[in-house]
């Protein structure tokens, strides 16, 4: 047997759509111009989806703060946050993003991805049982799968099928980790959190809330869903991270005092490298600008609203919410990847996901907007997808 | 039960690390210098604990390199790799590693750990058997751990326990994943890589090299342990990290044409944010420097060589081979806390490790010297360990 075999059905069905044309699992993007326009081949674009809520990417200060790190700090650490990696610049940020979500503790982390494999592994062990909302992001189950936990699915966004689900645990309820997502990041929409909140009053357990799309997005400070609702106490772990509204990489947990250990619990955080001076910088600097410019989310929804009334305006069947995530729901594999050249080639690039990235067996087109784009941007996207629905 | 409670133990015995002094699982490095200092509270000290073995965190290129990133292409993709993360340096980042590697296939993660687990965990499903050195990092634990294999662990580079237990296996053997380091991290000792490439020849199974710790290191150009060895032919995926020789941070693996299919089945791959464009252009200009200034390869045998040497006269155990990596083996993890804060107190910064992360129960002073480090700076850390032998 050879090394990859397992992988031939998938590699067959994916050189399909490569034969001819962009291939929409591997774009590259040839020229950034800004947070919202750049070059794919010979097309100049439009950028319509990416996580790029605040359109922060670009943001000067963030720049300039990056690149004064490199020359002080050097291009990396080449070491794990728990042996040389903890600069004092990354306690610094740890401290003020405990500051602005007014928690006690924060932890950062290299990646978003490691930031959820960091936390829930070390949570879920064997003897946990964890109730997932089914379109979990694939870091959140692949946490519970490195953890060992007992997972139980739920139905997305469904607060009462957690409910009998909970109910049917008995004692072990009290002890069972929920965890759910602020946004979710391929149909735009958000948890039931006040009803989910209510569950864990009545029933015990703890929560755990990925604002990754949220942080930036929703709640008057922009903490997220949590804030948005009014349930921070009651949520025990905020994670986060540095790629969306932030605009770097990396990530981040929130929560109580006695969340420190997982400095030593948690194998993902003792074992990579810990981020780079540069991302840390640039993330202190655009953390600033989230808690000083409130405007942008402002824009960023302003935004949402002119893109998703503009296509649904045009008959498009798009997601329950309104959000800054936008799929445009396609009929076929086929028809979505057609569909999705065009688009480029018309001089707009959105996200096209198939399953198992997107839930339910949908094809989706997944438009997102950020802060940076003008209404003109907005209108131009619209006009594409008017022009494409009579072909 | 409270979400941190099987933590409580080990909460205990940290803390008890922590009530005097400066903490070995949380130092805060409050200023660097250069690739071989820097402040530790009021302390000045030497960098003897890093994984900057050619010292090129400061290399004046990559930093002109990195901060031109941040001014053309942003603080990040807000992508991964698979959807709006690739732009055209990070192919081109790739495309260098194949050529550095003479090999077909280069793809790039976004920290060395998500290398490993994104290639191992794709590999490694539940119908695979895994053969795993003892002493393997926790990242490849890990990746066999969340893609479900069969692990049956060897002896810590005995190739006649790998040979028995791969005999074990009859028929299995042949499609068996044999995963080894080039340099251990802990004992910085090698892989008897000659005879574990003899073993596959025989009976057959795959063979996947970390080379973590000896990229930049090993080699007539660099390339590793397997290029040291001559057998690079026989190893069908190198694993390696940007955050050590290449002094920054993400990761990469280098294999046949074949392995391109990782990049649709391998969810670490596909589900995290891709590099920020500083760190690619950062590890390209240093990737460039590792070819054109061997140089430095011999520098940082120059002081491996000189350490060892300083350090093994003065009675110190040491590990088995003498490389970049001298872990000075302490009798206990007291002996072990005393001893690493006395050095720091004299001015020298060397990691403490202490189990899981030592090996065999062992109490380590790892130190590790980089291409940067004078003569002089070698003869203080042997200076500062002989005053201390006296205590």
């Amino acid at each position: 047997m050879g090394l990859y075999d397992k992988f031939a059905r998938l590699a067959r069905e994916r050189e399909q759509f490569q034969t001819s044309g962009i291939n929409p699992f591997g774009t590259r993007i040839d020229e950034i111009y800004s947070a919202t326009e750049g070059r794919i081949g010979d097309q100049h674009v439009i950028l319509a989806g990416t996580n790029n809520y605040l359109g922060l990417t670009f943001n000067p200060q963030a720049i300039a703060d990056g690149q004064a790190a490199l020359a002080a700090q050097g291009t990396g650490t080449t070491g794990s946050r728990m042996a040389n990696g903890s600069y004092g610049p990354h306690l610094a940020l740890e401290q003020e993003i405990a500051a602005f979500f007014d928690r006690p503790t924060a932890i950062v982390f290299s990646t978003g991805y490691t930031a959820n494999l960091g936390v829930i592994s070390a949570l879920a062990d064997s003897s946990a049982v964890v109730l997932l909302d089914a379109d979990s992001h694939a870091s959140i189950y692949d946490a519970c799968a490195l953890g060992g936990a007992e997972i139980i699915r739920f139905r997305h966004n469904d607060a009462q099928d957690l409910e009998r689900r909970m109910v049917r645990l008995g004692e072990r309820a009290r002890d069972a980790i929920i965890i759910v997502e602020g946004i979710y990041s391929m149909l735009g929409d958000v948890a039931p959190l006040a009803e989910i909140v209510d569950i864990k009053r009545r029933l015990g357990g703890y929560l755990i809330v990925d604002e990754a799309h949220s942080f930036g997005v929703l709640g008057e400070h922009g903490r997220g869903l949590a804030e948005a609702v009014g349930v921070e106490k009651d949520v025990d772990i905020i994670v986060g991270t540095f790629s969306k509204s932030l605009a770097a990489i990396g990530g981040f947990a929130v929560g109580g005092k006695d969340m420190e250990v997982l400095r030593y619990g948690s194998r993902p955080y003792i074992f990579t490298a810990s981020p780079s001076p540069s991302s840390i910088a640039s993330v202190r600097s655009s953390l600033r600008t989230i808690g000083q410019h409130p405007e942008l989310r402002e824009k960023l929804w302003h935004n949402a609203n002119r893109l998703y009334q503009g296509l649904s305006e045009l008959g498009y069947q798009l997601g329950a919410h309104i959000s800054p995530v936008v799929p445009v729901i396609i009929g076929s594999k086929e028809e979505g990847l057609r569909f999705w050249r065009d688009l480029i080639a018309h001089g707009v690039y959105v996200n096209l996901v198939l399953p198992p990235a997107a839930p339910a067996g949908m094809t989706l087109l997944r438009c997102s907007v950020n802060a940076a784009h003008s209404d003109e941007q907005i209108d131009k996207i619209i006009q594409v997808f008017a022009q494409l629905k009579n072909f």
